[in-house]
């Protein structure tokens, strides 16, 4: 586990991530990251037929769960490759979260950013202390600035959901779920790239097989669905949604772990995910940004699959625009 | 204490709530309300140079501290009581309460609501179970309505800040935070009525005498601090603040509570409270409403009373108009 983080994606198998690794990731990101608390409403129980135990990523440290992996990939580093650096390409939370990670080991940290990236995550970024790198707003002119500061300082590239201790790091979300919960019979994580629902179903089903894992996908990045539905790992597609935290399209280890461990992708619709988010404003009293609003609404969707059991749901963060809320732009 | 929900305020004097009577009153809600969390957040600390716990009374039953107090009021009823059942005047908070504390005792609830009340309130209220009275907007509809139901039926007025059961109640609030935190050196609450303010300072008080306890108004309703510079309860104001839950103004016995154990009252402005209002939400990822902003408002206003020490700092409710939120005003 010491070395993944330099495996470059096209080397890993399924294997890379195990049940082992993520309680390694665990160990070691405790230090730094906080064991988010698990809430419970009655209401909502009350208006799903299930008993939902909703695990608080946005409650986590940049709040989101990205700090996980961010941190794990950071800690892993070798003393002598730590001191050169990270890097990465992302202008949401993973930029942010990986700059908070280094900062954590006092190294330094690169994110490179597509122009038109907002404002407000960009100043995140910048307040955790990384240095930002502007480039074209192409994945390609991304790549090739990565590339190009790996060169020049040596730093790794920590990919935001294809690296194994990243993967590993998300997982411990689940790790901790599953502990203050007392155990469940479903598991529910949105789904973007896969790091996080990769990691926190090899968790549920390393430590009991039968649990029934879920991931919901906005209808308008169905990348994930597509790829199930196909056998084969499918993206191309143009991701049109409000979870703006769901729109980076499934890795290729991702899509391996997924297979092996998730049940099904539950599509919801933008509607779907709105009147979701709202639900949980109003009731859990809990600010989550529109990515984590899509388990309760794939719960509220798709009811048969849930009602009566005890079901984990991982709220994946709170990073939202207070500005532009979806239910104030009709 | 069994008796005191049906003493007059005017009968009352500052011996009517104790210490014991809060751990009593802890005792009896344990069966019925949460013990709601305590939140820390680093970047919260930073930028107030103390360091905060937050105690999360968005996330009580019905979403508000005053669940507390109206379910010990309730509970406190001797049987042959309570079976007439329980009256208030309140389209807020309380009246959810108090339908809500009913219904976990199997009585009826009568609530007053003055013509003109937020619809969304008023739902909240019968959601719970209680059956709705409509009179004219004024003090005087509002009293007699009530003091008829009272006549009609037999049901026990709970009153929302001067019932001593209710002021108990409340302030288990404190009796759970300064448990929770590990002790603070400062204490801070919003200030409507008085009832969570008196009841939380006689906790905070009673278990550490050293502790100092403020407690913050809306510059728009300055009741509170215009008794305590004139030495009298003074409550010849016209309330004008966003903060719906503080428009009350303070009560005879919650005055006399709070000269002897509140050591000053700390006024904010709209602007202020707007401002904190979006901090909790951006920083803390919780939903609370206006009233619960007022005490970080005055934190940051009066920054000298809290740098370097441990603060208790009371969020009060969080049950808000997410369709007109004061950032989106303006």
């Amino acid at each position: 586990m010491d070395t993944a983080s330099r495996v470059t994606p096209a080397d890993v198998t399924v294997a890379d991530v195990t049940l082992a690794h993520i309680r390694d990731a665990a160990a070691r990101i405790a230090p730094h990251a906080h064991v988010t608390p698990v809430l419970r409403s009655r209401s909502l129980d009350a208006l799903t037929g299930a008993q939902l135990h909703f695990k608080c990523e946005q409650l986590q440290r940049m709040g989101a769960f990205k700090f996980r992996g961010a941190c794990n990939a950071v800690w892993a580093l070798p003393d002598d490759v730590a001191r050169r650096g990270v890097v990465t390409h992302s202008s949401g939370n993973h930029g942010a979260a990986l700059a908070l990670a280094a900062s954590t080991r006092g190294i330094a940290c690169h994110v490179v950013v597509p122009e038109g990236a907002v404002r407000a995550k960009l100043a995140a970024i910048e307040r955790y202390g990384a240095q930002l790198h502007h480039c074209a707003p192409t994945i390609a002119a991304r790549e090739e600035t990565a590339a190009r500061l790996q060169r020049q300082t040596g730093a790794t590239l920590v990919h935001p959901f294809t690296d194994p201790n990243v993967i590993a790091g998300q997982g411990t979300a689940a790790l901790e779920l599953l502990q203050q919960s007392g155990g469940v019979d479903v598991l529910i994580t949105p789904v973007g790239g896969g790091g996080l629902t990769g990691g926190c179903a090899i968790a549920a089903r390393g430590i009991a097989e039968g649990i029934t894992v879920y991931a919901a996908e906005p209808e308008g990045a169905p990348d994930a669905f597509e790829s199930f539905r196909r056998g084969e790992r499918f993206t191309d597609i143009t991701p049109d949604t409000i979870a703006d935290g769901l729109r980076g399209t499934i890795g290729e280890i991702n899509f391996a772990l997924m297979r092996a461990n998730v049940d099904a992708i539950l599509p919801v619709s933008e509607a779907e995910i709105a009147a979701a988010m709202r639900i949980l404003w109003e009731r859990l009293k809990q600010v989550v940004e529109p990515s984590s609003a899509t388990v309760l609404a794939a719960i509220l969707r798709h009811p048969a699959h849930f009602a009566g059991k005890r079901v984990g749901v991982v709220l994946s963060g709170g990073n939202v625009d207070l500005d532009a809320l979806p239910w104030s732009q009709s």
